[in-house]
């Protein structure tokens, strides 16, 4: 028995009649969610304080309970992310190819809704109305499940969209979500087959890996971003320094952010210290291999795994390598497959490193902080894949989306 | 433990390797595969005999020993399927999409190998050849884990492949055969995360719905094709039984028979006689409902079980609607998203068919049978995908390959 088996049911239902609105309608029920929002700031901002209330019995901790909080103006911004949707082309009914076949078939590729979009994520109700809103953009309904810590925000954010969507005349069960928040939910959610075409987790390691390794339903993995820098022989130093001190210090907490830097022999000597004085000034503490301590002070022996893990903190570890090769061995043996940049004014070192790492994003002189919906100029993101099925890197309006084939004749028979 | 780690642990490292090789490597490497399997004939059905006198031990029905059977002429025909292969272009390196940021970082969105495939499949050794094959077109290793039943012959096939491909300087390990072929094996392969970037099933139902149930790897569903024809009131008589008669009898045992034909009202009493009469020819069995049942003879109740079926065989549901809308409930609620057609001269009909449903495949005017790999002129194909994720109905070579972004700057930061 699946305990959210009626559910499904009613995102079948929805599904069904959602996936017949016009591109303008879907706009319409967007402008109306934004507005809505922002006319019921105090009802949701009093079901947030709820939230935070329990929060502070329960000790959470300060940057959780910062994640957790909704204020005037967070609720100015999620609307605003509401209304850029509203400027993005859509997706659906997009033409992808065709072509006609020798016995007069005529076959073309359509882009359509993935149906039912189901998203299972922690303590941020701003991903309430993020992940709904992308899915409404792109005829999808969702099923959301969120953190118990975050029910009643949640519940007050569904519950105001769901309106908005009535209040236009489209099915308000276009956006459900999961008020049961035990651990029971979220395992009949992963079993929910038949009824969810896709299932993202967004959240921290523990989550997603419990989902991908438990769901029955088919699965986006998001998020694991051990990422890389390989400094060659021939960077230019400066560039290195900047682009090193921003992709490990701008945002340390994110899945995008460098953990490993590797450095080529040649040029090591003469840029770890210029690396180490930057990095200094944001006192990130460094471990690296033998030849890194003995080249700049204060580095602690990097082990194996310290270059398996994702610190996602003002901790990089480094390590000093003999050539290329070494460096792409390296990065093939820790990485999650998310982004690894090169920086090099070598050609054909550009493009060795390139063709042969196939991780999701692959930098020439570039921060692996670019690996992002918004840097990519998709407008918005649902989550970055580090799969290879499906959709790869950030994931936008067109990853919601599957296809078909429309296949027109004139009696044509086999 | 898994005990398949170390095969994965091979796959991974044949496909760093691998997946280097050039376009001509490849098709090298196939054409000395077709030359070999041709060359070692005595070699391969020598093995194919010892698991044909099993079969015949073991009872096996006579069909499924056909299946099993390799001659002379099913190795060339197989040998020819692989010479066809290096024919197709290489998907490997297109570019899909490129574009340059306001900040000048270009990005390329580039074709890349899936990485390591997993095949699970029952008694036909044909399919160890055809799915290494399209693998290794497409620079991705495979791991095959074929029936207890097909052992031998694929042991033998197996090793003919890794013999040529090693000859042409390629790793043998590009394609590995799991030679235990327990249910523990099969549940390993589903359970080898890290190592497996996609598991296709190719079989029956109940391999599929197993494999589908149990991986933690991902996996693309295949296959289960409950397909629906609707006869519109406006439909061409003629055209309307040559197409019915051909998706049910051409050949009834594959995923894109049609299993359930829809009448108009309007039609039905001048249709079915003509349709009974066609498909009498071939003692079609009938079931249906009460109004099939008051135009026809000899046609036995449709339950909703029936309507819920994939017959495979000479047997054929009929159901008298009142409308297109209750002929695209009715798919709706029975369709397993494979193919359905729409026989109809009524322009918005056709398009309203086509919007509303969202299955893989659908036709105006046309049998269900074309959707299939060659028919689409895809020149290959490794199965039906009836899963909206990743790939949608025919799958190719393109089918069997993932992405990466390639990004170039010159030091940009963010």
């Amino acid at each position: 028995m699946n305990g959210l088996t009626e559910l499904g049911q009613r995102a079948k239902e929805a599904a069904r009649i959602f996936s017949r609105a016009t591109t303008a309608q879907k706009n319409q029920a967007l402008e109306a969610i934004a507005h809505e929002i922002l006319q019921r700031r105090p009802f949701i901002l009093q079901a947030n304080q709820q939230d935070l209330e329990a929060a502070q019995q329960n000790g959470m901790s300060k940057s959780m309970q910062d994640r957790l909080r909704l204020t005037d103006e967070r609720l100015e911004g999620i609307a605003q992310a509401v209304l850029d949707l509203v400027r993005l082309p859509d997706p659906v009914g997009q033409v992808l190819e065709g072509w006609t076949r020798p016995n007069g078939l005529k076959i073309e590729k359509v882009r359509i809704p993935l149906g039912v979009v189901a998203m299972i994520y922690e303590a941020r109700p701003n991903v309430t109305v993020d992940a709904a809103c992308l899915c409404l953009k792109t005829s999808n309904v969702c099923i959301l499940r969120g953190g118990k810590e975050a029910i009643h925000s949640n519940q007050a954010l569904a519950g105001v969209m769901r309106e908005a969507l009535a209040a236009c005349g489209l099915p308000a069960d276009s956006v459900l979500l999961v008020e049961d928040t035990s651990r029971a939910s979220a395992v009949d959610l992963m079993n929910l087959r038949g009824y969810v075409d896709v299932l993202i987790p967004r959240g921290g390691k523990g989550l997603i890996q419990s989902v991908v390794e438990n769901a029955k339903v088919p699965v986006i993995e998001t998020g694991a971003g051990n990422c890389h820098i390989y400094v060659d022989a021939s960077a230019d130093l400066e560039m290195a320094v900047a682009v090193c001190d921003n992709a490990k210090t701008s945002r340390p907490s994110v899945c995008n952010a460098v953990e490993t830097i590797l450095v080529h022999r040649d040029i090591a000597p003469d840029f770890l210290p210029l690396l180490k004085a930057k990095l200094d000034e944001h006192q990130v503490e460094l471990r690296g291999c033998a030849r890194t301590a003995s080249l700049i002070p204060n580095v602690s022996p990097a082990t194996d795994e310290d270059y398996a893990t994702e610190y996602d903190d003002y901790i990089l570890a480094l390590r000093v390598v003999d050539s290329l090769d070494e460096a792409i061995d390296h990065i093939q043996r820790y990485s999650t497959g998310h982004s690894e940049a090169i920086l090099t004014n070598d050609l054909s070192h550009a493009q060795e490193f390139t063709s042969r790492l196939d991780s999701a994003a692959v930098y020439v002189n570039a921060s692996t902080r670019f690996t992002d919906g918004g840097e990519f100029g998709f407008g918005a993101e649902i989550g970055i894949s580090t799969q290879k099925l499906h959709a790869r890197g950030p994931m936008g309006l067109n990853e919601l989306c599957s296809s078909k084939y429309i296949i027109t004749g004139s009696g044509q028979i086999r």
